[in-house]
């Protein structure tokens, strides 16, 4: 799961640019910790305006922060002007979303010309202790620098 | 995957209130637009603040709507007084979250005493299209009565 | 989920073809009751050799069939010499495997170039009712011809 | 994922006991080659009567063996009485099942009263090499000791 060997020698800043390029990042908190090839951790404070019903993170900002997390790791180790989407994604909640703060860790498990898949996992910061909340398994698909470049600019905002 | 029995006389109100107890979902801009036994459609409007790197909807939003969509779903089904929490969730993405509104719509697959199984789908409407954007298998968990009314003692937020 | 219309008119012939060029489903006792562009239906009738510590089939055989009906009900769809891998699925078991007969029943749920998502349904038909006893939600992958015939020459059996 | 403490002193003779009374196992050649608490390692020889097309393991046999590995290894830690069911899990193919000799390696990740999650690889003995070939994330559940006998009563095999 290590020794990853990056394809876009400027694999960092076009991977920290697109994950700032999501203002649905910014709206949640979430931010880059940490960024290598294959590997990305995400960090997020706790916000009252994200919460369920017993005023713990919803369960979908958490997935938002995982899914996050694999895409930008997936995103790492493909070549330079590739574009990236997501195809699926598991995750299993293990433990209420209670913390001050919550971190978000992708490795990528196999990386490939069209498919990546990656692996995340979700803790909260609660009281000193950390806590695992939450695993994901998801699939990443790579477009193709031409590809991508026509749905850029398809992909006008509605 | 219809016909089926709430076990709360009470159901439509529980269930509309255990929505609107989730700060997330206003935050999000999502609603109850249908409830039934066992089927719930939620609605959402585009909005720039949750959006991706292309201008649409964040796969973590479409989740979250999603979740809420099975859990609500599942949740009209169980007996007065049950708590109840998302084990895991699959979401298959099939095309960009493209579009002025988004329904997510909800029916349990399998009713159980303890475990649910539910499966949703979202849609975009998108210039008079209806697109079916995103697939949800999940498993929701019922917490009995007493469990629930222990939790909710213990689950003070943060 | 209807009016698929097949890219290959030999469709039906390469679909069966490639379905019984797998021992494995002969060995469980799977063969093809239904197909159509985009759906198909699989039978097995019980076998103890395929037990769980129950007497009741394993949800690994359970899963073979799911995943080769949908696997199936992807390949109907796409282009002559195209060859064809599961990228992932997700199981729910919902009853236990319990019958004399059991049927696998998938359906294309987005057919695309590259990935195609089905969905399927296991039933247990057990002393004349029909019951729903697992899910799956799967994505498939189309080889571009010319790669599944490089695949196929290298791809001799151990 | 270490250091777990079984609640049944017995938990190795009653996992090997359970384990062996599923045939399916035997029929497919997948025997226990270590097993702890909260982590069991099953092996498997290369057969053809389990190919798929290509000469391959089939992707339902190799879920077979990542389900029973992930059961096994929740069940290590279920108290004494308990029986136990696979309520969901997701399986992500990396590489076709070409080998010689076949391991699964399952630790739970979170072990509960009701639900336990696990994660298994599977990989290929290939020519000396070891390949990674698939992942699984799995939940599982027990029953009740009193719920399992019922349950062991009525589920005579069909």
């Amino acid at each position: 799961m290590a020794g990853f060997q990056p394809k876009n020698p400027d694999y960092r800043a076009i991977s920290i640019a697109t994950f700032e390029a999501q203002r649905a990042m910014k709206t949640m908190g979430i931010s880059i910790s940490r960024l290598g090839p294959g590997e990305v951790d995400l960090a997020m404070d706790y916000s009252p305006e994200f919460t369920q019903q017993h005023g713990f993170i919803h369960a979908g900002v958490i997935t938002a922060g995982l899914d996050n997390a694999c895409g930008i790791a997936a995103f790492t180790l493909m070549p330079a002007g590739s574009g990236i989407l997501t195809v699926e994604f598991k995750t299993n909640l293990l433990a209420p979303a209670r913390g001050e703060r919550f971190a978000f860790r992708a490795t990528v498990v196999k990386p490939g010309r069209t498919l990546t898949v990656c692996e995340a996992r979700a803790y909260a910061m609660h009281g000193g202790a950390e806590i695992l909340i939450a695993t994901m398994s998801g699939t990443l698909m790579a477009l193709a620098p031409r590809e991508a470049a026509v749905k850029a600019k398809a992909l006008v905002p509605a």
